[in-house]
């Protein structure tokens, strides 16, 4: 009798008997309940592809055929059937395994993801090197039907011409929220079998297998066996229950889309939650419904994300004023950008890291036409657990080149609400206020909202020695980093610098004059970020106060516990303070 | 008899005639003809677009129906109903009308564009804005088949719900050059009347009509009158021909897409082309084609521009190796990522300001997997008469901040040979090249190739009051500059970084120690840019050389030509040499 311990790699799935497949995707699927059960991560994905996993890895000879998975989130078995069992305990902790597929990892990962809708332009390059070299291996894409919101993969679909590929398009009408769109009402039809044109798919000229039961191992085997038999590209479409197999997440999906550790009889979290200070999602989310009721301008938009940004507050409240779009980040911005251009004051929140899909929105279609669109950018800075897919760590440098954007970052939670109630105020164009994933320092918050002074910093401690400007999430740290050098005898100054656009260039003066140095902080990349601003304001105004620029590494972080990842960029308070006062040893005031 | 001469604004078409009707669209088509004839500009796509335009004005009451236009080529016809005739001549020119729609120069401009697939999610915006409002107006998209291949108009499309909205697709089978893709191919099917469930559209959920006559004004006029009358989403499909109603541009559409001033009776252009230096495009598209000969490894990208970057080369030569992905720059760079995993060398040629459009997989899919990928930036810099929706701008500073990318720009067309022969070899992660619009400066080509040593920068002119650091299309205005400078008794060092990352730190030290004053130039944002790069450097070395950032400024620059704009910015020599002067005079030299 064959077990999951006896599955070294995904060979030895290929000769299996259909019982003993069915053994292994059950202890498969009990090996990921209870790894995220103990560890965290992410749950449902991964137990509602268990057998489609093994079915995938029976009828496919990996790492010769290549399996792309979209996301990622799905992937928990892909790995335990692929020679990680052993480490598979260290997922999603530093120097462990990552929490989704990576090159770097195994040869089995055929290509490295965490966004959504990458799957199939990769795997459509890895078909096409394939033709181009004269191979004859399969490539499979496995696509969720939320990933299928995204324009990156309509672009692939319309780009798979006759290409041997295999998509698997495992639909189980949920994201990490439910699937929202047109896509989403026109599968649920297919798999009615209602269209045995293939609908959509068959309109864009690609052939279409089902609807297959995806936790049907014998369904499957013979989907995928006959779909390894075209020769152009075909559409496996599977039905999968997210959660399968585990009550809890099939009654609660967006519940365990991801998890800390929870009681597997229970599906209770191991520690209970409150008592903390409020996420910054949850400051934002409650700020703007109030915000919301006192002002009909303002609407909001999220991107797949109403739980993880906390839209869904404001899409409870005001239904028609939120709106989901889907993993469509850039219609997310350039329907904002049509709202505002109708008088409306839009708030478009995503992770920062999501952005980077809206760029060009933000440039042509928002600043350039100045309009009054607010970006609420949730996940700015290190993430932890996700890395490096995940990490918010460009938002600065990237939105600071557009010429017409106001940049700001709280402090903490009372300065969020302050922000996003200045930035909904702001008719001269487009905002941003980018803040960091969890809980703030705790900050009480006031029940009414003030307005900011565009581009105004504020000096929080005084000091005579060196001044730390320090934005956003880092005003904290480099508060407490100044305790530390008082008994290092340096007086530091700290200063909440507020906006990286506009800088309080006068504020900046008056510091560097009183203290001679400078030091700029931020959890972004240094590379073009607020402390490049800072030298650009000095340069220009011909000054020469010796400055460092803290922020993160020119390469990519990885995952780990915040507190593990703060250290290893040494942005958190004893680490700041060391790289603080070694520096003031090497150079003099010059004010 | 009313003539296009007693159109005042789209309200006098309302109660024409269809004689009358015929008429305006005649002389209109005329006009443009005149125009683009004089002066040059976008021809093909508003000829095409004369009866639709003519149609959409005589059936809906703009400003208060709002009119979108996609990308804007097409909106010659669209600004000339609309109480622009007058300055019509002023089209692309200084200070004159953009070529494109833009809210700043008319209320019938509903919204501004210039990049393509943006007009679906901007009219989502303004109909739901008008919905939340309680408003009753139309709102109409007019959107080509070309930009149903970017996955932003996709994005749209899946967000449309029961909006009421029109979407006109204007379905000539051509972009700039041929549309590719299987939405293309199923536009063609549609258009034969084969499928009457409106196909894709069908299966996305909205209504539709067609396919008509787009040179039919009755046949548009009820085809828009039976569209107005819908109260949820309809797609009304029209069939154009791109250049319609002029010979020349009929029979070769893709040459006829933007003109200089040409002969009307012949179609050849009024100054011979030739003579001078090639531009950068075609010097890379014969770098591409002779590497690609000897490197069967490489292969090449683009995104509806096959012509426009000269990809078509490297297709007419290895048709297997060349691919055009239509607008989809986000499929592109991940398509491209998946090549590389697979072994490949792909080359993605694309203009700098859309490859806005592709950032999150440049960071995500290409950089974080250190994918040899190689990007071709044309048209980096000022672009001249399309303007600010066009110049690029951004892409020195959004690249700088992502790890692992090599950045580079020739200093003339010989290193832009040599560039793109370093960056195919390059194996150590993804490279990107800018080079500007139109022709260098005329180096001579040598027919081998060098590898350029990674991150170094060269001495191009030596000096001891102040180092030139110029980056790419500003080293040879710094040169003259330099000379310039020779006159006010200032000796002026010029260096070619070629680099912007890695920086050559070391030269730079170098110049800083034997100048004592720097001045950086580059034809990208400031903010962020090379110079902020270098005053990153030189800050983490505790160095306080003098330094003048030059750049483009921190706001969008307007449209000219680029002679114009040059010196609007300041970026020609004599304001160069202006300009350091002025600075050398305020600040002393500090080895």
């Amino acid at each position: 009798m064959i077990r999951l311990a006896d599955i070294a790699g995904p060979a030895d799935l290929h000769a299996l008997s259909p019982a003993d497949l069915r053994r292994i995707a059950d202890e498969l699927r009990e090996a990921i309940l209870d790894h995220v059960a103990t560890h965290g991560g992410h749950l449902g994905a991964s137990l509602g592809t268990v057998e489609l996993t093994v079915a995938l890895h029976a009828a496919f000879d990996s790492p010769t055929d290549a399996l792309v998975w979209d996301v990622g989130h799905q992937a928990y078995g892909h790995k335990l059937l692929t020679g990680r069992r052993d480490r598979f305990g260290t997922t999603r902790k530093l120097d462990g395994l990552s929490g989704f597929p990576s090159r770097t990892e195994s040869e089995h990962d055929a290509f490295g993801v965490g966004h959504a809708s990458t799957a199939l332009s990769a795997a459509l390059g890895l078909a096409t090197a394939r033709d181009l070299t004269g191979g004859t291996s399969h490539v499979v894409a496995v696509v969720g039907d939320g990933a299928l919101s995204g324009g990156l993969a309509f672009e692939a679909l319309n780009n798979l011409g006759r290409t041997r590929l295999i998509v698997v398009l495992n639909d189980n009408g949920i994201g990490i929220d439910p699937s929202v769109g047109a896509v989403g009402r026109h599968l649920a039809e297919l798999a009615s079998g209602a269209d045995p044109s293939g609908g959509l798919f068959g309109a864009l000229g690609l052939d279409y297998l089902g609807p297959v039961d995806g936790h049907d191992l014998a369904a499957l085997g013979a989907a995928l066996t006959e779909a390894k038999a075209r020769t152009r590209p075909v559409v496996v479409h599977v039905r999968t229950v997210k959660g399968k197999g585990y009550g809890p997440a099939e009654a609660d999906q967006v519940g365990f889309h991801g998890m800390n550790p929870f009681d597997k009889v229970t599906g209770l979290p191991l520690k209970p939650s409150g008592g903390g200070p409020p996420s910054y999602t949850d400051v934002f989310a409650a700020a703007l419904v109030e915000l919301a009721a006192a002002d009909p301008s303002i609407v909001g938009i999220t991107a797949a994300m109403p739980s993880g940004t906390g839209l869904n507050r404001l899409m409870a409240a005001f239904p028609e004023r939120g709106f989901d779009v889907g993993i469509a980040e850039g219609h997310a911005v350039t329907f904002a950008a049509g709202l505002a251009a109708a008088g409306l004051t839009p708030v478009v929140a995503l992770y920062s890291t999501f952005l980077q899909r809206g760029y060009d929105g933000v440039i042509h279609d928002v600043a350039l036409q100045d309009l009054p669109v607010v970006f609420a950018l949730d996940r700015a800075g290190l993430v932890g657990a996700d890395g490096p897919t995940h990490h918010g760590a460009f938002d600065i440098a990237y939105l600071r080149a557009v010429p017409n954007l106001v940049l700001m970052a709280p402090a903490d939670e009372a300065e969020l609400r302050d922000m996003l109630f200045t930035a909904t105020r702001f008719k001269g164009g487009p905002s941003a206020i980018r803040y960091p994933r969890g809980a703030g320092p705790g900050a009480s918050l006031r029940p009414e909202f003030s307005e900011l002074p565009i581009g105004r910093g504020e000096i929080v401690r005084s000091g005579t020695d060196v001044a730390l400007l320090a934005y956003g999430s880092l005003v904290g740290p480099a508060t407490v980093a100044a305790e530390m050098l008082t008994e290092r005898g340096v007086s530091a100054a700290v200063v909440n610098l507020r906006f990286a656009k506009p800088l309080d260039g006068e504020l900046i003066n008056q510091m560097a004059a009183a203290c001679g140095r400078l030091v700029t902080l931020e959890e972004g990349t240094v590379s073009g970020g607020v402390g490049s601003a800072v030298l650009e304001h000095l340069s220009a105004r011909g000054q020469s106060v010796p400055t460092l620029c803290l922020g993160l590494p020119d390469r990519f972080v990885a995952h780990g516990t915040p507190a593990e990842l703060a250290r290893l960029v040494g942005l958190d308070p004893p680490s700041l303070a060391v790289r603080i006062a070694d520096w003031l040893s090497t150079v003099q005031p010059r004010p």
